[in-house]
């Protein structure tokens, strides 16, 4: 398949560049920065040039002819609210429209555990929850994308382990790879669409859990 | 009528509270800061204790019984754009929330000129367009309200014309006393209900222009 992954340097992101190269996909990596490009290449992906900050009709270009796209963008801790607003939200909402207009069915959002529940958010990280809840609603209210929405717990730098609890009664810890790696899953799992998944780690084999 | 104003003390929430008072309506101004409240009693209106960081079931409290909502509040400049997160994107969409569980169903939104298009939004206000085109969207699509969105062009502080041109083809200046002066009579105008009405000062009587 040919996958687009938006926020493709990231840390979630990079994991699924790999993955997916691993097992023979064709990705294309959406980067903001040139300088991110030599590491994709060598990797076995091929960079694009892609930026929240423009119109859906650019950004559309980009995903011409793909299979699918992975939402791993998150503007991050070290950029303002400004960001979160422009890229988290806005930004977010562009890529669904610039699926659409280029016929890209299939969109895979990486979100956060809590997201759906505002009294669930962390204080110190409303605003953030903020643009991913109207991020996700959009999604799946206002697109006629074949989505999954994923909502990981705590993310951690550990090894995978390869196993997961979804839709977990209480929050918990994954790692990084673990994500990565249940999104790679989704792709090709069609039972996964239109579904939002809470995902924490746990005893279920990922490759059985993205059935359920 | 019983009309509860949210952002009372902003600069057009105040001109809307005292054009109410003026024509015999009871005003509720709903107000963050206790300090302010001295003043909305002097000028004969209700003050309460108002917090757009509260939840729905909170703000739903005070708009018991009320026959209408106006939504006048702005984080403002002053403030960061983790409050623009806060206050003008999901502070706005709890009060619709809290004004269906009251049972409340008029809401007027004072919004911005340029917000339905992000093309047309100004680079350096992009974050706090982003917030209020969100928010707009939410009470078009997913509340069952009885809307009226203004989008007023650039503030000014000019003292009041009487005078608009709703839906221009180009921008423009209004100052807020007629901003405020349209929203009151918005209020008493049922067909200005489901509608989003762009406004500039222009040549048309405000009591002509909201029946149109």
């Amino acid at each position: 398949m040919k996958i687009f992954v938006i926020g493709a340097h990231g840390q979630v992101g990079r994991k699924i560049v790999s993955k997916l190269v691993a097992q023979g996909d064709q990705v294309f990596a959406g980067i903001r920065n040139p300088e991110q490009a030599q590491a994709f290449e060598d990797a076995g992906a091929e960079p694009v040039g892609f930026n929240l900050l423009d119109q859906p009709e650019e950004l559309a270009v980009a995903f011409k002819g793909m299979d699918a796209i992975v939402f791993a963008a998150g503007s991050g801790g070290q950029t303002g609210y400004d960001m979160t607003l422009n890229i988290d939200l806005d930004g977010a909402v562009k890529s669904m429209e610039a699926a659409e207009l280029a016929g890209v069915k299939r969109y895979v959002m990486i979100s956060a555990e809590f997201t759906p529940d505002r009294r669930q958010w962390p204080q110190v990280l409303r605003p953030y929850y903020v643009a991913k809840y109207y991020a996700d609603e959009w999604l799946k209210t206002r697109t006629h994308l074949d989505y999954t929405i994923l909502q990981p717990g705590n993310l951690l730098n550990d090894a995978g382990t390869g196993k997961v609890t979804v839709n977990p009664s209480a929050g918990g810890g994954i790692t990084r790879d673990d994500v990565a790696a249940f999104a790679v899953q989704s792709l090709a799992t069609p039972a996964t669409v239109g579904k939002t998944i809470a995902l924490i780690n746990g005893d279920t084999p990922i490759a059985t859990a993205v059935q359920a």
